[in-house]
């Protein structure tokens, strides 16, 4: 299992639009191989900074499998216009819980 | 529930011994008033960065309960030490699932 992190920044004034979009772009990541659940999170210190985490079964379900489908086009329709800078995305895997 | 978000940048060639601290570490915060749990991640791209994520009740279960904590004096001389530089703390709320 490895988890996508990204911390996304918003365009001013734009988080009902952003919301609304990724409320309609999580079914096209939700349906691909290896997906294991997301959830998006709202910065409460800083407005319009979002969180996005993502668990995969393998990092390429990420890299290679969702980034190369038809469904990676629909979402980066719908969401990389609302995102300045356009954001870091990295991986982590679990090493402690509690 | 809020969830607290760092990424922390450890000194290089001190990640075993980092780990081994958080290991006696996770339990100074696991006993806090309001802790629902955590993960520590290791970053897949850039080693010796960890992603931790923590899980409160409220946010100032974290913020004035962890923080003005005995507790947290332990916490923080097992672990600051390891940290440059000294990481940015934020908090998360969840807005949408998959």
């Amino acid at each position: 299992m490895v988890r996508e992190h990204a911390v996304l920044s918003v365009r001013p004034g734009q988080d009902a639009a952003f919301e609304a979009a990724f409320d309609e772009a999580r079914a096209m990541i939700a349906q691909a191989r290896g997906f294991h659940g997301l959830t998006l999170s709202r910065c409460v210190e800083r407005p319009g900074t979002y969180l996005l985490l993502v668990d995969w079964e393998r990092l390429e379900d990420h890299t290679e499998g969702f980034r190369g489908s038809a469904a990676y086009q629909r979402w980066s329709e719908l969401l990389h216009r609302f995102y300045d800078p356009f954001p870091t995305v990295e991986h982590f895997e679990v090493v402690q819980t509690a």
